[in-house]
């Protein structure tokens, strides 16, 4: 049997966020493997109620760990680099990154207690290369907008492929390296057997805008603005932060840092280097004496997040700063689908402030850090691979990608999470399908999204909870009456009388009349007092809750 | 104390949605009402898991039931009708409406059991009035995305005031009148105090299209779509339902209606006589015989909700009926923020069966119901009010359109829900602030929103719930040990052993060691017992909690 090449992705092909890809080279079954990105996605109310964090399912990885060559990080942000901390311990694998990218890791391993300082090893870009057991991995920097981004050039026996990973096309990015085209195709000269394509923005038509083309109109609004400036993007959006503290300064404003997550970025950043030339900044305490016209905040919170900077000071006093009439507050940001509610309720509460709110439906305060449809096709003419595999969107991206592949005389094929790639096949072709999905970051627990957990939750949160208890004495006689608690229901229905007595009373009546053969048979009793009371819910208040049944036999 | 005309918000002035406006004449503390207006608005997992729907609070009006002379409905949208039936035999007054919206009006009294003839009035409109005690109140027709819509001009002994309802400014709707502006021009002709006027749009800075834009897009897709067309966009309205059937027909395409919703819109318009020449319809059994190029199905679910039939069908079949590889989903409709998660849900399940999906995002295939901000304009023109006071909009929205008004050399008057202004004043000021608030439809009962039951159902779902049963025998003693049992919680944390082991053990522990005073006392044994299990839970699974106590103590 001869050796192959796979392509793996566990996250990030069919869904935006939780990138996860593996590579395998090998006798097929064992394979050598690397593993590019461990990213995370996040919950919501709607499916995931509770949980902390979303990240891949990696137990056919773990069951694999010792298969393992290396973990490439292509770019530090979350939905790349985000899970390496919750995930290290289950795959021990080193971690490779590049400068900036490394440093992110290292804080989230030392979060996790890991300090062991081999565990993440910074490397230097193309042409510098990571021998990985069979694979020998090169960072081709890349514009996108978070600085040090890059894509892999993976070689094998089996040829070189290329990943992407997140990319636009942006020859001036403020922070970090231009879009090099003559490097990509150089590392493309030679033929590259298949190309992962980001895909997140293959539904947007029009070329993709420079970074360099929001400062003048940020700037602009600085200036114009009367009183406080509050600003909000992604942290980890180095070129943005820069863009939006340059024009602040150009405007007479100090620049004030609020959040965790946008004071770690910028160290993150100045210690990298990245950041020579960042305006001083003010703390929290000073800005209070600053005047308002002379201020701008640079805030946490661009998606309305409940606990940021930005919902904070919706919400009236942060660390002793509060917004007020005549205030501006820019979301130098885009709404991510699904976060709308929350960005609505900042941009209203503000809107009760008198706080002039400016977001980027104009299009002047943001451009997106992804390759539009003409920039992939760009991407797609430098490295004229043999065949395009689309990765990083949801389904309808990635079939819009291999369509557009496809118009393009190019191989498209479509592999969503779980689909086993061959790669060395000629023309490649699926191999084989994973079972891949979820995992659950709940409080301090890694949980599996489908063992009914969370899906209890949703459960009582739809339709309540009630707790039936019910105690049976020695000789298998009811002691006293069912007892009910319910939380989560209306009080009363339509008699017009607590929930709960009604409810105790049609159990109360049932235990008097069942026979000695139901009340020795836990199953049956809970069975019984179950339909009880959602069939008297129904009827009460048009609604069947939960049951918990509890029954005491005293021994 | 002379006499005064006033204008309350109960909702839809600082939300999109759940429209509730009170007019009120006469001595200060003692007017007569009327009601416009009596809109829903639609519940969400985030904020109102297992709620059916959201009314608007209206214990100020029901404790003034015998003063209100009449509800007068603009249109038949469900932010302005749906709470008719839910709230009628609260209100007891007479509804008056044009004939579409009294026949959707009707309906939904009849699923209330309300049969009686005289509770919904068809009004003819301008100039006929209807005499309601102080007021005389005229329908003037307005265009919309729904047939028969008025805005109202409400005379009293103060003069004229009018108020727009939902509007835009179309000249060729398809189905209905077209905006007339002689019509509103007369209205306007002696002076209005005031105009109560639609806001949802003013941050749309282009001219409003008109509906019958859309027709020849939508025809041209009809007709080079190669499989079966699925086009989905509100049920009421009946323009673009008339539009997609008419270009299917002409595409030579069989049209099937799929969803309650759709079935019942059509219904009534073709009842009401403004559906006169809709294509025939066939049904889902027919449609099965039809081969798929030549069939377009027209379904409910614009905007992803899970019971309708655009859901269904992305799942699989529905009514015999199955997309399949080739047919085309056209969604000729806007995704109102919120609903941007389940509209995805389905553009992927579309997606993921080789469906092409068709979306807003082209601009080509469908036209808002709303004014743009210049046709807002235009509005003001053509009425010239004294003062403008922005209605149905998010706070930003009022705000804005206030300050639109402004520009525009107008007053304008912020006046969000709960906001008494006395329109008769000179100028028009708020008199004072009404307690308002939202009612929810839970099950078959009305529930408060604030009375904590939801509250409850967010906290389980967040947090998991835990329940502690422990009995306690005739001298007080613990009889056998706590016994617990959880829903929505991991299975086991950092101890490796189950967690209902680990919270019994400690609880057990803590137990055996209570002071008999502790255990003589409910209260105190319950908040014990709730704090080891927090804190327990804490320990081990890093999350805390609900959790339910029930002590029982035999006699």
């Amino acid at each position: 049997m001869s050796e192959r090449l796979f392509y793996l992705p566990l996250g990030g092909a069919g869904e935006i966020g939780m990138n996860c890809y593996v590579y395998g080279y090998g006798t097929p079954g064992d394979e050598r493997l690397i593993v590019v990105d461990l990213g995370v996605t996040f919950p919501d109310m709607d499916g995931t109620p509770g949980v902390d964090l979303i990240l891949p399912d990696i137990a056919w990885l773990e069951a694999r760990r010792d298969k393992i060559e290396g973990v490439f990080i292509t770019h530090a942000h979350e939905d790349h680099v985000g899970a390496v901390g919750h995930l290290y311990h289950r795959l021990r694998a080193p971690i490779y990154a590049r400068a900036f990218t490394a440093n992110i890791a290292r804080r989230k391993l030392e979060e996790y207690g890991v300090v062991d300082p081999a565990a993440v090893q910074t490397v230097s870009p193309w042409p510098e290369t990571v021998q990985a057991g069979p694979f020998s991995v090169s960072f081709v920097p890349v514009s996108h907008s978070i600085p040090e981004s890059a894509g892999l050039a993976i070689d094998t026996a089996a040829g070189r492929v290329v990943h992407t990973g997140d990319f636009k096309i942006d020859l001036t990015p403020v922070v970090g390296e231009a879009f090099d085209r003559d490097l990509w195709s150089e590392v493309s000269k030679d033929g590259v057997r298949a190309l992962m394509c980001d895909s997140t923005n293959v539904f947007s038509h029009h070329p993709g805008r420079s970074e360099l083309s929001v400062g003048p109109e940020i700037e602009r609004l600085m200036t114009e603005a009367q009183g406080m400036v509050v600003a909000t993007t992604f942290a980890s959006n180095i070129a943005r932060l820069k863009t939006l503290a340059t024009a602040a300064e150009r405007a007479g404003r100090s620049v004030c840092l609020l959040g965790r997550a946008m004071r770690r970025m910028v160290e993150a950043a100045v210690e990298t280097g990245l950041l020579t030339d960042f305006p001083r900044t003010v703390t929290p305490e000073d800005a209070q004496d600053i005047p308002r016209e002379s201020l701008m905040l640079l805030v946490t919170g661009s998606q309305g997040e409940r606990r940021a900077a930005s919902a904070q000071l919706a919400n009236g006093k942060y660390l002793g700063l509060e917004m007020k009439e005549g205030d501006t507050f820019l979301f130098s940001s885009k709404t991510i689908p699904g976060n709308e509610r929350g960005v609505i309720r900042i941009m209203n509460q503000m809107s009760e402030k008198g706080v002039q709110v400016i977001d980027d439906s104009s299009g002047l305060y943001h451009v997106s850090g992804h390759a539009n449809r003409p920039d992939l096709q760009a991407m797609h003419e430098v490295v004229r691979p043999d065949c395009l595999v689309p990765m990083h969107g949801e389904h309808r991206h990635l079939t819009e990608h291999v369509r557009l592949a496809e118009a393009g005389g190019m191989r498209g094929l479509l592999a969503v999470n779980g689909t086993m790639v061959d790669l060395s096949a000629e023309p490649p072709r699926v191999a084989e399908f994973i079972e891949t999905g979820r995992t659950y970051l709940d409080g301090s627990v890694q949980i599996g999204a489908l063992d009914g957990v969370v899906r209890d939750r949703i459960r009582m949160a739809l339709n309540g909870h009630v707790l039936v208890t019910l105690i049976i004495d020695e000789d298998g006689t009811p002691l006293g009456e069912p007892w009910c608690e319910t939380m989560g229901l209306a009080e009363e229905g339509q008699s017009r009388t607590p929930l709960v007595e009604v409810l105790e009373a049609d159990l109360d009546q049932f235990v008097g009349r069942a026979a000695k053969k139901t009340l020795a048979d836990d199953g049956a009793l809970e069975k019984e007092l179950r339909t009880i009371v959602r069939r008297t819910s129904q009827n009460e208040i048009g609604k069947k809750p939960e049951v918990t049944v509890v029954i005491s036999r005293l021994a």
